[in-house]
Order: structure tokens, then C-alpha cells, then sequence
């Protein structure tokens, strides 16, 4: 590819192992000539006071710019006056939708072998407000705040989705049955959009409910869409069936065509710079930017090379039971491609 | 034993399925020699005034009087202007600790084998205060509410529950990275009784990564304590990985030293009256009752022949995959008794 035609996007690389797995990343695409031409940025050492946080206003700003990014782990500092580093990104890009692939991979055992479904998290409102405020001593609440725009957009966003990926059914997860009002009108939302969407099947789930049916059989479900919480839960219950947080890709949709993948999980700074990591839960997220920008052949040919690499068994880190480095896992993979 | 000898205990059959089991409950009770009297009351035909439901002050004040209890399932009558028998019945009676003990029974396959803990939800606040209220077209919210009073007495149940029980673990369930005032004041409270039980190993879980942890290894967890919502979503994942709603459990302990004992399966109209359904969780509720009357060489004699004829496989109902009929079933513990 020449030059003009490279895609820029931006690389956050993070904390701990991310720097590692990041570089796998880089060197897969770089082996399967993928047109990308990446825009680094870390987390600060110290807080940036246009963003209230350790991460700094360019690299915001080389998200909104380029459009499309990827995120390693971040561990945000402890301590007061500044926020979370995934909750900064998530309101400041105005992340809206956080989207989950889930499936069994071939050849790596856990109890379930016949999960396939995408968790779709309303990212931005809801049980994470913020707002919250003692009463009177020993009494204390928090604000649940359910917008109409919020939830018609994570609606639209979700059955797009199923439409353009050839799914064809929508569960909303909610517990209207108790909070009438702030999961009534998101039930209300995704009922209005269900309508424009006629050819995809449209069915609504009590969340104590779904969470029973996921244990019991995956299979029953195909698109879930949820408010900020339950999508939290269950999209961390969905990645336990298939093995964990460490094989799960996950990307968040920003207003504006935003997409910035991610891997959800820490930053394990117990085995980082040990060349011990397992990159594929930021493999398979830089996979879903592929889809993203429509890399479709770059996505299935490194989809499949991870997989197979997975399934064969022959190369594993340490966290899937292997003995494998880092850097013999990504060779492995760029020799499947 | 002699009629002065006897306990008064209130049995609510309930509706749907619900005279049935609770039919087969008495059966097994009376072959078993437990001395307990029952007190049936029915949910009535219209709203009581005194309770704004369909259950009526006199079934309530029975179980205050008896203070002990078994309830089968209640489908709340459609219709506006009266609440949730269900909730109801947790206001009325203060109802504050929702306890399911969830263990995989031998013989009865699922994906697990190896559940063995006990949830213990907080039964009258948070998420379910009721507080709700739309602040402009197309914005609304809910309040979370959680009282230092409410999280002491839930926690001190937990805590005594496991001292009691040879349980040597308590994991307090949280989400108070998000919601820092309220479910950081449900930990605050939980390590208040954690600091009196020494002899108890106390942990916090993130309910996100708890529920992940419960579907990947469950036999990590012992006795887990949480906020209301937390509790109704967890506790239905915990039945749904030993086999569902009809299998387990339930007792709900109010102020004054109520038990109130529950199937939380629902009515099942559609075989109601076709000596089909399952009395398993309604009879397991009522084994948790006796040992809250500390009756525990009946609940054990109890509890066994109900395992060792689900163990067995010859008699099972349609749910379990079986053929049997609730009567068959009952007389297969009778004989196992
Ligand atoms: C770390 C935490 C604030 C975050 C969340 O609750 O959203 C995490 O669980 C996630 O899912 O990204
Ligand atoms: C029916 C519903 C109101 C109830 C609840 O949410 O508490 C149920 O799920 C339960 O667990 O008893």
C-alpha cells in the first residue's frame, strides 16, 4: 500500500503488558500488509487538567481526528481529583456503545462449546451518572438516569448491527418489572426501533432471567442489547463462558463514526515485560476496528490465522494452560496467515 | 407427637402448580412425622384494603403470629392499583434476607458439579425503593437506596449464617467503583460484622468479575452477600448452573425472627392441575424452614430421600426429563424417607 492510502489510527498501547501485546498486533498486520499506519499515544505521568486525567488532550484529540483507534489496558492511577481512565474515554469520545463478540473457540475447552452471540452496553448513562448523595447519615442513594436519545441510539446502533451481520434477533435485557420508568422507556426505545426493523426478531428478557438462561444455554441468544450495568454484568458473564476477559474483543462506537477497540482486560503488571502475555483479546478487538473500516478480507484472514493458532493447541501462553511466549504465539500466528 | 406439641406454621399453596407441590409437602411432611400444624391461607379474590394487594391481612398476620412459614408461587393478578404479591409480602413482614442455598444435586447432570454456596440478598431496599421519576420528556430516573441499617442487619445474617452453617467464607458483592456512596456504605457495613467474625474470611468481588468467576469456577465461592438487585440477578444465575428455578431453594428471614419459606419458580398455569409439576424447590424451601426451626434430623431425613430419589433417575417429572407425576414422585421419598 502506498502511502496516501494508509489509514491512520490510533494506538494506545497502555500499561503493565500492553506495550507487549500491542506489538503483536503491530507485527500481524504489518505480516498480513494491513493499510494501517498507527498513531501511538500513552497515558501521562501526570494529570492533564483539560481532561481531568492522566490521559492527555492530543491523544483524545488523535481519536476524534482519526476516527478510529485501539486501546491496550490502562490501569488507572490511584489516588483523588481525576477519573478513571476508561470512564475519561468513554465520556469524553462520547463512546456510546460497547459492543462484545462472543463465541467458543474451536479446540480451547471450557464448559461451553455453542456460545455466539454479541453483548451491545448502552456506555454512557444510566447506573454510572455519577450522581449520588447522602440523604442523611446511614442513608445514602445513587441516581439511575435512563435518557430517550441515549437508548434510541444504542437500539438503532444494536439492530444495525444484527441487520449488517446477518443476526437475526435482539434481546433487550432489562428488569422493568422493578425500575417501571428508567427500563420501561428503554424497552419502550428498542420496541420503536424493533419496528423499523422488521425482519429481525425482537424479544424482551428480565435480567435475572437472562442470566439464568446464558448458564444454562447460550445458544438461545443471538444480540443482546442492555442499559450501562446489566451490560457490564453480562458481558463479563459472557466472556467467563468462553474462557475470560483474556480472549474476548470488545469495541466501543462513538458519536461521529468513533469506533476505538479495545481489550477489557488489566493490565497484569505481575507478568509484565516477561514476554508472558496473551494478546488475543487485543488481536480479536483489532479485528472488530478491521470490520470496523470495512477491512473485511485483512479481518477474516487474521481472524482465522488467531484461531487456528488457538485450536492447534501447538503454541498457548501460559493463561490457557501453554507454555508459549508472547512472541512465539504472534510468530504462530503470522505463519497461519 | 401431641397436638400440644406442634408447631403452627402458615402454608400459602399459592397459584397455578401451587396446591399441587404444596400438596406433596404435606404428604412427605406427615410420612416423616414433622410436627408442624399448617395454617393455609389463599391469596384472596380481590384487593385487601389493609395490604393495597390480593393477599389478605388475615394471611399476613398469621405468619407475624407463627412467624414461620411456606409459601408456593403467586402470580400477581394483572391489573393497575395494587403491588406485586411477591413484594408484598417482603414489605409487610420486613422480609430483609433473601437466603438460597444453590448445590449441585448428585446424579442430575448439568455443565457444574461442583456448586456448593449460598447466596444472601438484601431484600428491601436498593434498586427496589420504588423512587422513580421522569425530570423532562425523555429523562428519567430511579434512586438506589441503601441504608447503614438495612446493610448491618443483612451482613450480620450473612456472617451468622456461615458461623452457623461450617461455611468459613463471606464474599460481599459490590459495584463500588461505580456507585462509591451507596455500595462503598453496603462494604463499609459488611466489614463493620466482618471485624466481629473473625473466624471468617471476608472478601469483596466486583459483581461484574464475580459473575464471572461463578460461570467459569464456582467452587470458589462459599457465602456470598449483596444488595438487592445484585442478589436477584445472582442468585438466579447460581439456579440456573445446577439446573434452574425448579431445583432450588429459598428462604427469606424477616424482622422478629420470621422465616418465610419460597419456591421462586413461577405458577406454570399451562400444567397447573395435571399432577405434572415438580415439588422440588417448594420441598427443599420447606427443608431450609425446618432448619430454621433447628428440626435438623427431620430436614436431614428430608433432604436425603428427596436426593436420593432425584439420584436415582427412576422417578423424575417432565422438567427433569423424566415421566414421572408429581404424586409418583411424592411416594418416592415417602419410600426413601
Ligand atoms: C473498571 C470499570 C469501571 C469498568 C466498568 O464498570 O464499566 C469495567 O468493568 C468495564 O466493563 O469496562
Ligand atoms: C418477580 C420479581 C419482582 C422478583 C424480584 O425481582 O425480586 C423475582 O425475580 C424474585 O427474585 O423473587
Amino acid at each position: 500500500a502506498s502511502e496516501s492510502n494508509l489509514i491512520r489510527a490510533t494506538l494506545f498501547p497502555g500499561d503493565g503488558i500492553g506495550p507487549e501485546i500491542a506489538n503483536s498486533v503491530k507485527q500481524i498486520f504489518s505480516s498480513a500488509d494491513v493499510p494501517i499506519e498507527w498513531e501511538e499515544h500513552y497515558v501521562g505521568q501526570e494529570i492533564d487538567p483539560r481532561t481531568q486525567s492522566f490521559l492527555t488532550w492530543e491523544s483524545l484529540e488523535s481519536v476524534r481526528k482519526n476516527k478510529v483507534g485501539l486501546k491496550g489496558p490502562m490501569a488507572t492511577p490511584i489516588g483523588k481529583g481525576h477519573r478513571s481512565l476508561n470512564l475519561t474515554l468513554r465520556k469524553e469520545l462520547n463512546l456510546y456503545a460497547n459492543v462484545r463478540p462472543c463465541y467458543s473457540l474451536p479446540g480451547y475447552k471450557t464448559r461451553y462449546d455453542d456460545v455466539n452471540l454479541i453483548t451491545i452496553r448502552e456506555n454512557t448513562e444510566g447506573e454510572y451518572s455519577g450522581l449520588e448523595h447522602q440523604v442523611v447519615r446511614g442513608v445514602v442513594e445513587s441516581l439511575k438516569i435512563i435518557t430517550r436519545q441515549a437508548s434510541l441510539r444504542v437500539a438503532e446502533y444494536a439492530f444495525h448491527y444484527a441487520k449488517t451481520h446477518g443476526r437475526d434477533r435482539v434481546s433487550a435485557i432489562h428488569k422493568a418489572n422493578i425500575m417501571q420508568k428508567t427500563d420501561g422507556l428503554f424497552l419502550k426505545c428498542c420496541r420503536e426501533v424493533a419496528e423499523k426493523f422488521p425482519e429481525i426478531k425482537y424479544e424482551e428478557v428480565v435480567i435475572d432471567n437472562c442470566c439464568m438462561m446464558l448458564v444454562k444455554n447460550p445458544a438461545l441468544f443471538d444480540v443482546l442489547v442492555m442499559p450501562n450495568l446489566y451490560g457490564d454484568i453480562i458481558s463479563d458473564l459472557c466472556a467467563g463462558l468462553i474462557g475470560g476477559l483474556g480472549l474476548t474483543p470488545s469495541c466501543n462506537i462513538g458519536e461521529g463514526g468513533i469506533a476505538l477497540a479495545e481489550a477489557v482486560h488489566g493490565s497484569a503488571p505481575d507478568i509484565a515485560g516477561k514476554n508472558m502475555a496473551n494478546p488475543t483479546a487485543l488481536l480479536l478487538s483489532a479485528v472488530t476496528m478491521l470490520r470496523h473500516l470495512e477491512l473485511h478480507d485483512k479481518a477474516d484472514r487474521i481472524q482465522d490465522a488467531i484461531l487456528k493458532t488457538i485450536a492447534e493447541g501447538k503454541y498457548r501462553t501460559a493463561d490457557l494452560g501453554g507454555t508459549s511466549s508472547t512472541t512465539d504465539f504472534t510468530e504462530a500466528i503470522c505463519d497461519h496467515l
